[in-house]
């Protein structure tokens, strides 16, 4: 990429040598011929740049040997160039290992080692399904997909275009849910579904249950980390983004572009209104409504609300001190008195 | 599976039709020819029920177009006749890819592509161990046992009838011990097994760890939900429910008929008595001794306190005003007085 | 192993027979002839003593049927033994299923079956690489490896010398990170690695993601325990443990001999001053530095004062009922008064 073309794909206004040819990205203070790095703020910038191109904020006003590109947002500007440097190419290849249904439609250009595609399943093109992935029966995959090495996706699962499957990812295996007997716990069935929307990424080892009966959902642009627990029936809504190692119990709906931190809990059946930011760690009881805003603790409160019960909670040995001087007064005061 | 047959099955109240053919379960608002649902209630009961049978409550009164069922509990019923119309047959094949010692005696009926199987290891007939499955040495499954693609079972693990392990279980890696020397960590030796009895299903990317030296067991009917952690020499009684991401370390025992929360965390060497219900994302100290209740939060208290206490801290504000005030009154007493 | 041998290993007094063979460990009341038992405190003693050889503290004082080895830390002296008695030699064995690019420089003295190892790949002697592993292009591993089934590398990390990856472990998939644009969300360039050092150990379905742009890097000599979440561009010292369910976010530094504990959650850019000590279910605040010593709760505070705020929090009802008691004093007073 020329640098002309990074400054037109980013609208930021080009100083310097346009022709160059840019190849990677690195860290400004790493970064070297044919380089790009990006700083966020003027007072970042390392003393001695050897990157053939910076992008810098706006305001940048210093003059330096290499080309810059001023931009509102520079760290935005780079993660675009950074995603046309290193799109992700899947070569046109298949490993003869691999172990595809005879009645499996599969036009994905790269299918890796020892990968298993079971009967009816459709894959789109331009995808590629690493080493080691299994894919069961009447499964549909779109198209410019990466599924990562030793991901398993079960039987009936959809999922749309772009999307990113990390290593040993687990979709549409079977929802926890059971009734008592009087002896045992009998099997609830699991037999919906799992549906995944274009441009999702799901990070390793995260886990999205089929639907018991209807379907688990999640929604266009929504980004998910590694270790996340995705329960049956859950709904997910379009940019949702889940931070490593969360839970989500059944039935449970996350509204369009929520933020969700790390480690949260949230309980069955509770709904997460569009623009809810929930705090790592917080836990969301069954059936709660949470409304857009800022959110922490457990049970979740408002984070102003969570801040001053804890600056209060901080202050349990003042109240005590002073609930005991309170007492010594009074009976100094009675004694007076009587 | 003629209605005939369902109601006597679930021990139900027929009315209507008994000789047509029931083939699927459904949701009853999606319900169509040859499905069965259920309401657990009957203020429940869709508009336009198409459903060919609906299981219902007891106290049921209306008069439907299609059969009905009257059971007590119409969920169990659901579940009992899902069990049987979607009874998992598998198929008798072993795809060609697969590597299995010869000294292995293995009657499973399926076994799916790029399976291991290593020496000596022992398998039931009726299971299926479906691709990318990696089986050690010495291990023995019983019958009708279903192994879902990915999991791995290390050598010497016995697994019992009828369980059921999802994609990417872990089962029989060693725990997590050390000896701290003055200049690193020693291992303690983790030379134990796992023996996981009849009937017990374990959800994807669940890690059960061996015992050290001696064995870390997971009772009878017992079912643990998706990325839960088992340390070593945890011993687990029957009939126990662990929600997804709940972490249990080393030596610690639950009695049977326990119920566990998600993302809960138990410390090592405590006891959960029979009939302990621990809430999501409670904490449970090393040694504490559980009785049966339902406990909560972190340390765990019972329900009820945790409840009161929890009351308490939400007028901490009020506290701190009370306080205040008390002191104001106490001051013009004084200022009288004097 | 000779008794005798063993003692000068573990440099203990032996007692009794030394040239006796043992060839296993086993607990103390079940351990029988040709096998090591040990106890930390001589109450421990099991009533029928049937090893071979006991490692007993230096104070202990009976006479028994066995050898016995007195030295300060038997727990350490019995892992050290075990380590010698269980050492792991990978048998010189390639499955011929492995799929191995013709490029890759594999001198590991075990390939088990469906492993694929990619290109420019090198793997040192005595590793032993396990059943539908998969590890990407330009990846280092060193010699007198473990990397159990189903493990996951990507391209170009780099893991030292006698280091063990359990089962599911998948070493550098990308780091969660994206930017907010005004309708989507842009990935952030995930395209460092990661970088293990010698003497680690790293539990089953653990995930460790690869830097951003830098490095990702495990110290020597640390252990990771099942289901760890480790973000891009963290730096963990030398010698640390951390316990199961653990996450780390971004770029957060963890000194040299910390310890963590179980299902904790530490913020991104936050620092652990070696010796750190944080107990389970923590919660450490992004950005923040964590010093020497032993911390606890959510925000984490030092323990002493984490016991101190929840016994003031215990006495919450006892607050409410003395704030009650000083109003009626108080009123009591003003009419005395008035």
């Amino acid at each position: 990429m020329k640098i002309r073309e990074i400054a037109e794909l980013v609208q930021g206004e080009l100083v310097g040598d346009a022709e160059m040819e840019i190849v990677r990205v690195a860290l400004p203070e790493l970064a070297g011929e044919k380089e790009i790095a990006f700083i966020e703020r003027a007072e970042n910038l390392p003393e001695n740049v050897k990157a053939s191109c910076l992008i810098v904020p706006e305001n940048f006003a210093k003059e330096l040997h290499c080309s810059i590109i001023k931009v509102k947002n520079p760290k935005l500007a780079f993660a675009k160039v950074a995603g046309v440097l290193y799109r992700f190419q899947a070569p046109k290849k298949r490993n003869q290992t691999a172990f595809i249904a005879e009645d499996a439609e599969v036009e994905a250009d790269f299918i890796g080692a020892f990968v298993s595609i079971g009967s009816k399943t459709k894959i789109g093109k331009g995808t590629a399904i690493f080493d080691n992935v299994t894919i069961g029966s009447d499964v549909e995959i779109g198209e410019n997909c990466v599924i990562f090495p030793n991901c398993v996706i079960y039987d009936r699962v959809r999922i749309g275009n772009n999307c990113v499957l990390h290593a040993g990812v687990v979709v549409g295996a079977d929802g926890f849910g059971y009734v008592r007997d009087e002896k045992e716990y009998v099997k609830f069935p699991q037999i919906g579904t799992v549906v995944i929307e274009d441009d999702v990424e799901v990070g390793a080892n995260t886990c999205i249950d089929r639907g018991a009966l209807g379907e688990t959902r999640i929604g266009a642009g929504t980004k998910i980390d590694n270790l996340v627990q995705i329960a049956h029936n859950v709904r997910i809504g379009k940019r949702v983004v889940i931070a490593a190692q969360t839970g989500i119990s059944g039935s449970t709906v996350i509204e369009d572009d929520c933020v969700i931190g790390g480690q949260v809990g949230i309980g069955d059946h509770a709904t997460l209104k569009s623009g809810a930011v929930i705090g790592s760690q917080a836990g969301i009881l069954p059936g709660k409504i949470v409304r857009a805003g800022v959110w922490w603790g457990t049970p979740v409160q408002p984070l102003a609300e969570y801040k001053r019960l804890n600056a209060h909670f901080r202050n349990l040995e003042r109240f005590k001190e002073e609930i005991k001087a309170l007492k010594e007064k009074l009976n100094e005061l009675e004694k007076l008195i009587s």
